[in-house]
């Protein structure tokens, strides 16, 4: 049995928390909350203050970024402890003498489950024992377990952005748009689909198709007017030209 | 029984030709192909001189925006002549006096099957005629038919190039970094589905998550010290601004 204490009730937290109580071997044996707001249906005991901590195996802090080093400065030294961040550094959490690193690559949001076990989750430790407890966790999570250091961490981290940030962002400016044109972003919804499936199908190199990788500037200037915004404006020049780009080089 | 005359076998063309061939009550009479390649097993005759064609009810010109002009002012008058194009408008086959738009809206590569039935196929035509005879066709194909004119379906046009071209060079551009690193996108591939797959379910705009959203200036800067490339740095600058900027006017 692996006891979890789990610090943090925010997007990735809640999600965490409903897994972590469905395992078997694994025992949620807090949540601390400083809020304390935490869905009843876990019955768990909610701590708002990390002097009330009790005794665990391991000590999850899926607090924000910022938020990290002060739990590692006001956790004992022998606490076993890790955090859930893509861009912070194991070394954050030195005055923990066993710490590591549990990051799901995934974007949570609240209200929409998850299956976990398709996500990758991308482990670090400073110490053999630390690392196998964490294995032991993640192997009943996720299908996909990977060791990934600090820097490449956040180098996977930034390719997060692009993949999930950045194309949400163009769903909702294309949403936009196509709302202030009386239309609908739902006639789109198969081809978003199809493109993320495309993608990790055949390769984005394999997929890319439009009037950028044409050439096709016709298009290109009609589009342009029919945009208002002068952001979006600059943005599509800008995918644009980096589409042209990437389609001479290859 | 629907006798069809495919002109272009494109990307397009080609799934389209072989949907075609699969559905009740559609006879495929021949192919125009300038270059005379198309698939064998397709068993339908291959022209590569319009002057050949032979009688059919409809007449569907799958060819590049550009060449779509030319087609209708080498086809007789009478005969029905619909397009393919997201961008052209349905005027451009003025000469024929039955014209049409018949317009699937996805991104079609070669290689990789799509399921039609689930592609919104978006239809014009200039007489009711012409319109029965695309709804008859269109129903065999998909479960999503629309009537779309051509200014919204230019519209449509732009929001599918923000949410596949666009979205899709994300992930070269995510590929292309990871892979500097010595990293795969194989580990996003889970993220680029869910992203997708949330958008659609719960909306862009309530999927957004990540450090432009946050206002975490902190990650953003240490993201810009990871990106050697200046075009990505200025399209990861303008792209998180745009988010900070859809975020305040919530």
């Amino acid at each position: 049995m692996i006891k979890i204490s789990l610090l943090g009730y925010g997007n990735l937290g809640q999600h965490l928390a409903r897994k972590l109580q469905e395992l078997e071997g694994i025992q949620l044996v807090e949540i601390y909350s400083p809020s304390q707001k935490t869905d009843k249906s876990l019955n768990v005991p909610v701590i708002n203050d990390l002097k009330n901590l009790s005794d665990a195996d391991l000590y999850i802090a899926a607090v924000s970024d910022d938020a990290i080093a002060e739990i590692s400065q006001k956790l004992p030294k022998d606490y076993t402890l890790v955090h859930t961040s893509g861009t912070v550094a194991l070394d954050v959490l030195e005055r923990q003498s066993k710490r590591g690193v549990f990051y799901p690559l995934q974007s949570f949001s609240k209200g929409h489950s998850v299956a976990f076990d398709q996500i990758p989750i991308c482990l670090e430790a400073n110490n053999a024992e630390t690392m196998e407890l964490l294995e032991r966790l993640a192997a009943k999570i996720s299908q996909k377990v990977v060791h990934i250091n600090s820097q490449d961490r956040l180098n996977l981290h930034l390719g997060a952005v692009l993949v999930n940030n950045f194309a949400n962002h163009l769903y909702t400016l294309s949403n936009h748009h196509l709302k202030q044109k009386g239309l609908s972003l739902d006639l789109l919804h198969p081809l978003i689909l199809e493109t993320a499936k495309k993608a990790v199908v055949i390769g984005p190199e394999w997929s890319q198709t439009g009037p950028a990788k044409r050439g096709d500037l016709k298009t290109i200037e009609r589009h342009l007017g029919l945009i208002e915004d002068e952001q979006l404006k600059e943005m599509y020049n800008l995918l644009s030209d980096s589409i042209r780009a990437h389609t001479k080089s290859k």
